[in-house]
């Protein structure tokens, strides 16, 4: 199971009723953030799923309104105790842009390990169970989409393990993928585990054209969460002069990848209304939504 | 005329309704900001001021509470078409934080001029009629104390320049302080202009423990703005740790200081509800405000 939450749907600056748009992941306890902008703390905090476990802070750019809540997010971890270290991933040039804001906060009470993404289809980082990869968006400065992935292990066979005499203290061992030795004979967790099933796939795309690769990035995705910085058609030509989308690019995108789910977000301030446009792209993509503040999904695995 | 605005009135972290503390000043059509931490351009949005012309902003110091909003500033101030300069006021180390912020705000359609202020006693910075000064508070790191002063110029003396027939198309320049010649004679405008009147005064005071210079800095003032980080008299070592005051402290300040009004103002995240320990202000000084988001006043000069 896969807890999802948009913490804010707004794109450029943050506004009374819209903050700006960052995704919030959590299973088994670890709290992953892509993004955050100013405010997204105030979000998390009406949310109230917490600071003190966010273990990872993606970032797809370093754009103001993607970072500027960096330090403060980083603040209030701090002062909710955490002392484990956290892990900050974006493309080159993190490192630099974690050093130039820490000098508003000096001193931190945990480890901070910033990862550069170089090489984004090598690129893969796992938190538990949970695969981390990225592509390559199209944007004015470079810019990465995120995958998701939470691995589901195979089914443990009760039936098979009691016919092969495997002594009951070892089972949970064997689920967890582990070899045992015991008595002078060892047991596989392949002997009683079955193959890996279908996990939960969570993308997300912001400050981005559609890119070609796309489609394939996010295929078969239980939930994409795409930009839509403009509603109408005739916003196309100021999409593509400012390297953004339109909500027809995205349920088009959501189409060819053949998703579940679609979300839309990351919405101009001057689009105070976005679902007045949902059919722009339902028409394309039926399972659309127009994404807003702190919408919540619990994504489960098959049959769970 | 002078308006008056507190865009926040938290300290620490910006909450879902409360922002952090930031002061706004307007006159003449010039704006002037005192900090900025995150979520200040929302309710400054809210308040409805404008961005555009936000001429000066001055840190007490670089908490990032207090400055944190800064690059979301400047890019909504960049968005809403200003290309004059914008000056930025704060305790040396301004133009490293400002460099270091940048990262994340690479270009900006004005230039910014940082001035930092090493000697406090000598320090003054006019805008049009403004002159602000400050005075070193106590803090954990170097912060400063703001005060602003309005100068109102004298009363123009018409049946004088009558008599002295000075021709009434000069009497725009000599109420404006200037002197002109005409038809081979000078004219001062001394000769039609009363004394320098009361100006108008506001004093303004966070993150900082009672400093034995404040009282005088703050004389007669028409409003000063303190911090009451904690109500309650049971938090005094807590506010001595952490450098801050109890609301007691800040009334015993503004009656020292002769002021007309004091609003206290950056409260502790632990202090839901400021305005039940009222009366721990009001017994010392009776013209406190517990001051919210978005209070606004209107100073006027004397018999104006």
């Amino acid at each position: 199971m896969l807890d999802v939450a948009l913490l804010g749907t707004g794109g450029m600056m943050p506004l009374r009723d819209r903050f700006l748009t960052s995704l919030m992941l959590r299973y088994n306890g670890k709290f992953l953030m892509v993004d955050c902008g100013e405010g997204t703390q105030i979000s998390l905090k009406i949310l109230g799923w917490g600071f003190k476990n966010i273990d990872v802070i993606c970032f797809t750019h370093y754009h103001a309104d993607h970072i500027s809540g960096l330090p403060g997010i980083l603040l209030t971890v701090g002062n909710s105790g955490r002392t484990k270290p956290m892990t900050l991933i974006g493309p080159e040039g993190l490192k630099k842009v974690y050093e130039g804001l820490s000098v508003i906060f000096p001193e931190l009470p945990f480890e901070v390990n910033c990862i550069e993404v170089t090489d984004a289809e090598k690129f893969s980082f796992m938190l538990d169970d949970m695969e981390i990869t990225v592509n390559e968006a199209d944007h004015i400065i470079r810019c990465l989409s995120y995958g998701f992935y939470l691995k589901r292990k195979g089914k443990f066979d009760a039936e098979k393990a009691s016919s092969l005499n495997i002594p009951k203290n070892l089972w949970a061992s064997l689920q967890n993928n582990k070899s045992v030795v015991f008595n002078g004979v060892k047991y596989d967790s392949e002997m009683v585990m079955g193959k890996e099933r279908r996990g939960i796939k969570v993308c997300y795309c912001t400050d981005s054209r559609p890119v070609k690769t796309l489609p394939d990035f996010i295929k078969n995705a239980d939930l994409f969460i795409c930009e839509g910085m403009y509603g109408e058609e005739e916003k196309f030509e100021k999409a593509l002069k400012y390297k953004h989308m339109i909500f027809s690019e995205a349920a088009t995108l959501a189409k060819e990848g053949n998703v579940k789910k679609l979300w839309l977000t990351h919405y101009s301030p001057a689009l105070p209304e976005p679902e007045i446009f949902y059919e722009c792209a339902a028409k394309i993509f039926e399972n659309t939504v127009v994404a807003y503040d702190r919408i919540t999904d619990k994504l489960l695995f098959e049959n769970e």
